[in-house]
């Protein structure tokens, strides 16, 4: 019998990729719109330093649990250029993924009965991990009127019911793409820090912005450094599939996150983590953005095609590569999102993801459309949609 | 302020390591006997598969949360070829590290608050990971009469007196390199099954045995199915850093535990799981077993240099490449093992690991030392420690 705490639902996104594998193993071709992986992958620098790395035979032994050390440099000079903060290396843990920095920080941060609040719709992840630990998920409903994104009156009140510990923010979120402003951020953290609730802010998309380079992402550290910060090479950097991240660890959080990483997952993928040394060039800061620039081309034809597709209320998408929408009219159709998806994979050979695993309660309208495709695919997949309502 | 269920003791292993790390950078010529990292590292079909996988900037999107298929086929193949057993592909779950894998056979097969049985000395992160899981860790203290391996008889006392709901066992053992029998693991499986406990059977260095090729190991899944069995590419294929383990999953267990893994882990490292596709070749493990032989002549070294080192009883260390030692008329000088490894290493120049982190009762008069270093290197450190002890 598996244990209780391990009755997670799957993580749909996988669920869905799984199903597209198998079609085009079978030969069908499916344009898949499921998955946050952007199309271009890694750096061309980094993918070269990966290959010269194997090529010359090294040995890839552990490395500190933390990951080495000129890493945690590249890192610290990443915040001084995009951010203009001063980060100590040592403050910088890297991760295998963002997911490994997930584990740690809500293992470090809140014991098992801690209370802790999440945006609804949100990505699951957050919540099965967090109940997978045995912690509390409090749902905050964020809808159109706040942007999806919670707000410190929508905190302040689930705290005087009953106290929260902890705070997940994830801004450009996922999967509605929408942002905090700076002045938000800055009044959610200064709340956070008053009532003695830890803010873990999801930092994964920045860099991930619409236009490109005009506002990356305001972080959490720009307020103070009482916050987790987790961020990721997976988005901005195209590095999905190689698993690393990075978490930013207030001081009081440091030794224990060390102690957890040496235990619980030895070091992050050693040769990713010297082949992502390349990352930080401005060849490869240039690749990223025209690969973000990419985005916005396929973010654009599907605002464009709003009227065609007619769905109902969209979520704005200020960064991040999802199109959150609720189907409006097709629910007539279909009844829901689930059904939707499962009926325009089959029949139009497109994947989307049904909202049911960002948002257990109004998921069953929503569908998340990655653009992270780019604009070919996103082209071709309108094409389909509008042909599988027709 | 930390969790209290992250307040587990770093792994040594680790800090160690970042110890020789920092004495090197300054120049120091450290002789690392501290990590059981296969001097020689993977297999060169494997590093040459990763160079041209990264040189044709393939893009590493994520895999299937368990893995790619065509890889859990491959190690569904190698259960028939070294153990003559049919295991089904669905049944192996790819994970990162045999660290990931641990992780997710816990959450999936224990609540918090259950007991789980560990020899003591033992791997320190089995503990740890457990204490931040919320579970109960119970040392069965195993001493030379046992050869450091728990006995039916040890682990029916410990349940008589509260209910375990698991068992680790490890054969071969970290840090005392010993084995159980064919019978002796039958016995347990077969007590297991019979009281409702859970083995969790770790068999990472299963090939790792002396004389090379002759006993590989005996996988728990020989006696049916209901243990989870862990293992790894980081010690028989020398891939440490790679960061790529996996399970074999009883049926009970195998939803559970991928709906965790897609939640936690999303999937392990994509490039790894593409590249170790070709470590299950003829020249790959006669690669591998050529490294066995080299860890088998490290070895013979220190077991013929017993007499010169002078320590007190050792463990005979079957398998694995770690020589567990008590010092023996050495702690008259120093006191405690801590001490002398310290000493040892600002002194001599020589990394070995204080017993402490794997007995917290005995462990101050015991060593571990890692002889995947090679001969080479075991031949100067035993000089060394021979001239540091005079």
């Amino acid at each position: 019998m598996p244990s209780l705490r391990s009755a997670v639902p799957p993580f749909e996104v996988m669920t869905v990729l799984d199903q597209v594998a198998t079609m085009r193993a079978a030969g069908r071709d499916v344009i898949s719109l499921c998955a946050g992986e952007p199309a271009g992958g890694a750096p061309s620098a980094v993918n070269e330093a990966a290959a010269a790395l194997h090529a010359s035979g090294r040995v890839f032994g552990y490395t500190s649990a933390l990951g080495i050390w000129p890493l945690r440099e590249a890192l610290a000079e990443h915040y001084r250029r995009w951010y203009g903060l001063s980060v100590d290396p040592a403050q910088v843990a890297v991760t295998t993924g963002s997911s490994g920095g997930f584990l740690l920080a809500f293992l470090a941060a809140f014991e098992a009965g801690d209370r802790v609040a999440l945006a609804r719709p949100g990505y699951p992840a957050y919540r099965n991990i967090l109940t997978s630990l045995g912690c509390e998920v409090v749902d905050v409903e964020c809808g159109p009127d706040v942007r999806f994104q919670p707000t410190v009156a929508q905190l302040a009140e689930v705290h005087g019911r009953r106290p929260l510990q902890g705070v997940i923010l994830a801004s450009p979120a996922n999967p509605t793409g929408t942002m905090v402003s700076r002045a938000e951020l800055a009044a959610l953290v200064a709340w956070c820090e008053a009532e003695g609730v830890r803010l873990i802010s999801d930092e994964i998309y920045h860099g991930v912005t619409y236009p490109v380079g005009v506002d990356r992402g305001t972080s959490a550290w720009e307020m103070g450094t009482s916050s987790v910060v987790v961020s990721s090479f997976s988005k901005y950097w195209g590095m999905t599939g190689w698993r690393i991240g990075w978490l930013l660890l207030p001081a009081d959080l440091a030794a224990a996150v060390d102690a957890l990483a040496g235990n619980l997952a030895l070091c992050p993928p050693a040769p990713a983590q010297y082949a992502a040394l390349e990352a930080f060039t401005d060849e490869s800061y240039a690749e990223c953005d025209a690969a973000v620039a990419g985005f916005a081309e396929a973010r654009d034809l599907l605002l464009a095609a709003e009227p065609r597709l007619g769905w109902g209320v969209t979520a704005p998408a200020d960064g991040a590569f999802y199109y959150y929408a609720n189907l409006g009219p097709q629910l007539e159709r279909w009844g829901t999102s689930g059904a939707y998806a499962a009926a325009l994979l089959d029949g139009a050979g497109v994947a989307v993801t049904p909202g049911r695993d960002f948002d257990t309660v109004l998921g069953d309208r929503t569908v998340r459309l990655s653009f992270a495709a780019g604009a070919p695919a996103i082209s071709a997949a309108i094409e389909r949609i509008v042909d599988f309502q027709r």
